[in-house]
This record gives C-alpha cells, structure tokens and sequence, in this order.
C-alpha cells in the first residue's frame, strides 16, 4: 500500500495534542487548530491531522462539533467571557472597566471619563411634562408590546429628519431599537459570522469593541485624522482585507470631536463601493453640531449605509430607544430578528416620551442652549487642562468630547487608576484604540468638568504618575 | 514521489464544487461541506480535497475564512435570515407570522391567537399611578442610564420573591433584562456557540425556537406530558445527545398549561446534574398559579438552573423589563454582554414602574382578580369550543392559554390562514411543535375568546376545512 500516513507521525500529532491539554496551553473547550493550519505547522499531511484527531476523539481527550471543527473534552465550551478579569475589582483598564466605573459608581464620584451630561444639563421640565401626559395617554399604549417597528410617531418624526438631510426614506426604512447599541448589535448579528472582517476608526468609541468582541469577528482599525479615516489606509486595509463592515461617527466623532469632510466622505463611499462593503453610520451626536456636515448615509442614500442613532445624549438615557434607517429589505430581517431575540423593540412607553419631546419646538431651543453652554465648556475646560500642559488634538466644532494628549511620559491609564481611588472616573486612551496607540491620550467630558477638585486630583495624577 | 493525490482526483473534486454553485446548489456565502465530511462522502483523501479547495480559492471561487472553513465567494456571506419569505404577505404561518400578526395587526382584529390579556385586564389605574410618580422623581432616574444590574428597587423585591420561593440569592445573583426574551439571548449568547445541541419542549413557546435559530444551534425536543417533559426520552436524549441547554416553563406551561410534578422535576433535575446541562427556566406564568408548584431554581438553588422572568403578562407588557437570576460569576458575565450589546439593561424609568406597581399590596389584589376572571374564561371557553369539536388537551390549574385537539381531518395551520382572511389572528399548533407533530392542535387566549364572532368565524373555517 502506498499509503504515506506513517504510525509515527500520528503518534506525533497525538502526544503533541496530549503535551498541550497537559500542560493546560490548551483547556477544556478550546478549539484544536485546523487541520490544515496543524498540518502546515507540523509539516505533516492534514490526512495525518485528520488520523490523529479521530483517534484522540475516540479516546475522548477531544470531540468534533460539526461544521466547527474539533475541542478539547470536558465540560462543554466555556462561557463567553468579554472581559479578561474574573472579579470586578480586579477589572483591567478596559473598555467595561469605563462603563462599569461610570455607570455604578454613585453620584459623589465625579466622571469627566461618563458619556453623557449631568441631569441638571437635561430637558428636566419637558420630560416630565411628556411623561405626566402619558399618564392620561390611551390604554394600549400603556399595556401591550407594540408594533414591531415600534412607535409610529416616533418613526413619522425621525423620517421628517432623514428628509431634512435629503434622505428619501419611507416607513419601511425605519425601525426602532431598545437602544443605539442593540442597533448596533441587531446589524452585526445580521450581517457578519464569527471570523468575519470589520473596520473601525482607531480611536473610536470604545464600546464598538467591546460589541464586536461578542460577535467573535476580527477588528481591524483605521487611523483617524481632523477629516474622517485616513483615507489611504482605509483604501489600503479594503484591498488587503476586504472587511464586510465598517463602522464609524461621521458628524462630531466619539472620542476626538472630528467631522468627516466631504472629500474624505466621497472617497470613503467610493472605496465601500468597490469592495462590497456595507457602512453604519452611528449618528448619536449630530444634534450637537453647530450646522449639518456631510453624512454618508445622505449621500448613498441608505443603499449600503446604515445609519443608526438613539436620544440617550439628547432627551433622556433612561428612556432607552434607538432606531436603524436601511434598505427595506435589510429591515424585514432586522425586525425578525428582534422579534426573535428581545420580542420587540424599545418600550412604547418611552418611544411615546421621546415623541412627545421630540415634537415640539421646545426640542430645537434645548439643543441651542446645549449648544451654547458646551462651546463655554469646551473652551474652559481647554484653558484649564492647557495649565496642567493637557492639549486637545482638535477643538471640535460641537459636542461634549475633549480628546487631549498628555504630557510626555504619561500613560493614561495608569493616571486613571490613581484618579479612581480618588472618586474620578477618567476614559484613558487606549481603551478607545484598537491598535493600543493612544496610550497618553485621555478622552474628557467637558461638562463634567466644571469642578476644580477634577482638576486638582488630576494635576496630582498627573505628578505622581511623573514622579 | 510516494504522494498518493492525484491531479484527476483533485480535478474531480473542484469539477463537483464549480458544478454545484453554477446549479445554485451553493450560492454566494455558502460555507462549502468540511474537508472530512467531502472526502469521506467522495471518498478520497482529507488531502485531495485540501488541494482542489485551495485551488478554487486562488481561483477566487471560493474563498477561506479562518478558524470557519471555505465558503463560495460572493458579496460576503447573506444576512442572517429567520423567516423564509420574502416579503410579510408571502410569509408561511411559522413563529413569526404569529408574532407578526398578533402584534402588527391593528384593534379591529380579534387575536385569540395572542400571548397577552387584553388591556382592560390589565391594572390600568395602579399604571397610571406609577407613571404619575415618576413624573415627580428624581432627575437622575429620568437622565441616566443607570446601574449596570439594573434598578436596586425592583431588584430587592424580586430577592423577596425568590426567598418566599426558598431561594436564598443576593444581589450579585440577579440583573434586570431588556425583556424576558432579551434574558434568554443573553444567557444563550454566553453558554452557546453555533452548532450546540438544545433541548425544548415539544411543543413550547414558539419564540424558543426562533431565538435558538438566530444562534444556530441544533435543537431537539422532548415530549410535553400534564406533568411536564417525559422523562424517559428527556433522559434518552441527554445521554445521547448531551445537550448544552433545556429551557423550560416550569409553572403553566405555554402553550399547553401543564405544570411540572415534583417527581419529574427530581428526575429532570438528576439528569441534568449528570449530562452536566444547564437549565433555563422561563417563570413568566407563575404568579397565575392557584398555588406555588414545584421549581427547578428553587430545588437546585441556582446551582445549574438560571431562572428567568418578566412582568409582561401580568402588568404591562409596554414596560419591557426581564430579569435573570443565576450563579454571581454567570451574572458578572452576562452583565458585561448586555453592556457591550445594550449598554445596559432595561428602562430604569421602567424598571421604576413596575417596582411601585409590585411593592403595593395592590399587586396581589390584582392577580386574585386576574386569576378569578381567568378561572371563569377558560370554563367558558372550554364549553364553547366543545360545541365546535374542539376538545383541550388539559385542564390548566391557571394561565390563560387552552391548548385544544381540533376535530379529526383539520390542519390549524389552514384554519388559521383562513381566520386571519376574516379579521381573527389564531396559534395553530405547529408553530409550537419543534417535530411539526402538532398539525391538530391550536392554542387558544382565553381571555380574547369572550366575543361570539371568534366561535362564529372559528365555526365556519372548520366547516371549510372540513369541506
């Protein structure tokens, strides 16, 4: 027989198998390499991997899981862990470390690190006024799920915005979500499979890593300049890697303030639609802009842009409601989707309330004064973090984001950690940088920024840490 | 040279592959078979087939994607579709379509086929009562997103709650939910990965099924008996299959209003501590119990059952608030997913609500109430509907579902099609039935069977099925 599988070499493979679940490289529920990724490794034929890991299966050191390939025997997968720490406090300075300070620390701590204003900076009396109304408002609306689109109100408002912007969209292009990120999320599990390849600004807001993570797809980022992506890498990282999605701010970008400039937008769409590649568009700070720049989604037309947004920034975060605007088709599928993973979409309840504040004028004169009151924040807080030789990369045209570079030798990260023995959160650099480039750069929220103590703990931080 | 490929061989193989995608056979995005899988059912070698696909992805036929297999190429792989139509009209009377049409469908429709009470049983004026509260409190509730786990109000009651149950938990066991479904995606999303084996109810809610689809996970079903799942095949199929997974309603089962008996609560609970399963068990119905009957969470203590639960049923389904009780280091987990794809949970506005609504002694008057008109309804309807031949497979201790045997020679499915057609949304078995053994069967809303036209219209669909 001319068989080339030799005892030998599968004995090899076994015991190589053996050593690595052995010494715990590999745990239970891990998956083995490929078979062609160990064959090339080992240089064996990948019928000698295929020989090894059948009778190791039979043995029942590992087991095949169909159409998955093969796992390390035990008590089935492990659970999805996101974050790399097993307690809360011994959290790394990751993404959740950001959400989990900001959100469940009490109201005595201060957080310039948070994403989004004080309350007293919210529309207090409107919302309590939309909400006293629902208090008289139709019985249905209180008790049942609601439509699977969700509100129709609400979704006749936000179509008389997309068409303010020059998007022709109709009822069947819209659907409201519990919240911007389940937006976010709904996409992801529609459009991509674990493995698959997608794009995001580097920085970027720091939860879309977190996100992707759970979809199990590989990150690849592009620099981000004052313009939008820097548009030969974007056009560079398409060609080698042909991501099926991006993601990204066009109009005052989290973290570093920047607006898409209309060259780069045109560029950007162009590339997106050479390669094949789908684009969403996260909208959540476009009320803070001072007037309208150009969208991607206005100027495709929602045909492979996605544009989402929720009110968490504007109205209330309480509230709780998102929406996607897309092709009708992607939406049909969007709403099953919803339908089969949260029954529906954001409560009808809070869409009402979002309605209520959303149409009338009361809502434009909100966001003039917020307006007003960030441009004073933005350019004292400037002037205060310039005397602890804090600079921003950008002065942004609107919005709450300072995104500022540190004095030479600083890490953000470990000036974080020290501020939050002190009752501060901070966001430090690299939590937004997929690359971890961004190491002394800090993202602040200027409107949590109007204490001195924030300044005095921090020029602290920042002589400790230099020290 | 020994090497046993041979270039006809590899020929053949890539010959079979551009065959099957110019037949459509596999279409764009398609993921080819495995190596293994084409190599034994074409029975060559593992190697021959590595070949003739690397030859076909330098081609650019199809393409590799890592860790996932070879896939025909195209514009990415399709988006995850749930249903199989195309567009709502042409939608086939599967999960969604229920869904669809109890939800979309406007007052004018009768929807005996719905899973909620109408919202004149709902408690209207204790609703209105909270929402009027909230309108006067505090403006960080109103503004912020709030804690990661969700309101510590609502979670404190529900702490009491499962300690009347016997379940000692503390607060590091429990978070609020988006919905009851968004708890059970969270949990799925945590232990699953495409391709496990899950275990259901035959027949259960039918959402079950559409969520477990949106994972990819392999499902099996175990026969419902009036004391819930048959033990004998529950335990058949465990040691067979060893499924990760068993979501379960333990008190009033949808659709069929069985209840768990202790002794099979005990059994089931055995073989799963054995088969090394977790269990989730859905509690939404079990404050219409008469009585407390026996629970999984409550014998295993949280160990490997996670409860879940919601108030849509019982108070207002516009809320949107679910809730998980499970092992503090599976919460710490499932927190951090729902922070990277919800940024949070529910509503905390929400979340307010339903706490005032539960903390008064209100709540128990309420569900007295409910559980007396309910006793009432399904009485009636039973008698109703065994004027048509309609006969319910079990007298439920609550609840307000009927699940009823149609007479000999009808198809649900039909009937159903042909009631939607005269203004009457119905639940024909199927769509609970995982082995599509249910074709006879139709679950009925007692609640929505007070109006003569649904026996009317009922009547005259059997009579034309029956023609």
């Amino acid at each position: 027989m001319a068989e080339p599988l030799s005892r030998n070499r599968i004995s090899d493979v076994m015991a190589a198998v053996r050593k690595r679940i052995a010494s715990r490289a590999l745990a239970p529920g891990d998956r083995l390499p490929s078979i062609r990724r160990f064959a090339t490794t080992a240089g064996v034929s990948p019928s000698t991997v295929v020989e090894a890991y059948d009778r190791l299966a039979a043995e029942g050191l590992i087991r095949a899981q169909r159409g998955s390939g093969f796992y390390v025997a035990g008590a089935g997968l492990p659970p999805l862990k996101l974050a790399e720490a097993e307690t809360p406090k011994a959290r790394a300075v990751d993404p959740f470390w950001v959400s989990r300070q900001s959100l469940d620390t009490d109201a005595a701590v201060l957080k310039p690190g948070c994403g989004w204003l004080p309350a007293d900076w919210m529309p207090d009396a409107a919302l309590r006024r939309a909400i006293r109304g629902l208090a008289r408002g139709d019985s249905d609306l209180l008790s049942y799920y609601g439509s699977t689109q969700g509100s129709l109100a609400l979704r006749r408002l936000l179509l008389g915005r997309l068409a303010e912007e020059g998007i022709e969209a109709g009822r069947d292009h819209l659907m409201l979500t519990s919240t911007g990120t389940q937006a976010l999320d709904l996409i992801c599990r529609f459009l991509l499979r674990p493995g698959d390849k997608v794009l995001i600004d580097d920085p970027c807001y720091f939860n879309f890593q977190a996100l992707l993570k759970a979809h199990q797809v590989e990150v690849f980022g592009v620099p981000y300049t004052p313009f939008g992506p820097d548009v030969a890498s974007f056009e560079a990282v398409l060609a080698t890697e042909r991501p099926r999605l991006y993601i990204t701010n066009s109009a005052i970008h989290n973290p570093t303030g920047a607006t898409l400039s209309p060259q780069t937008a045109y560029r950007v769409l162009n590339a997106a639609a050479n390669s094949e590649m789908t684009i969403v568009e996260d909208d959540i700070f476009a009320d803070f802009e001072p007037e309208p720049s150009t969208r991607l989604a206005a100027l495709d037309g929602l045909d492979r842009v996605i544009r989402i947004g929720s009110f968490s920034k504007t109205l209330s975060a309480s509230a709780r409601c998102g929406y996607i605007a897309a092709r009708p088709d992607w939406i049909e599928g969007l709403v099953d989707l919803q339908i089969a993973t949260n029954f529906g979409g954001p409560s009808p309840m809070s869409s009402e309330i979002i309605a209520q504040m959303l149409a009338g004028g009361g809502y434009r004169k909100h966001m003039e004064e917020l307006r007003r009151k960030l441009v004073r924040a933005r350019r004292e807080t400037a002037d205060r973090l310039a005397r602890l030789g804090v600079e921003p990369w950008l002065t942004p045209r609107g919005g709450f984001y300072l995104w500022c570079r540190l004095p030479e030798g600083l890490d953000s990260g470990d000036v974080a950690q020290a501020a939050v023995a002190e009752g501060i959160v901070l966001a430090p650099g690299n939590v937004f940088s997929v690359s971890q480039t961004a190491a002394r750069f800090m993202r602040f929220n200027v409107a949590h920024m109007l204490e001195p103590r924030v300044y005095q703990v921090l020029g602290e931080a920042l002589k400790r840490a230099a020290a």
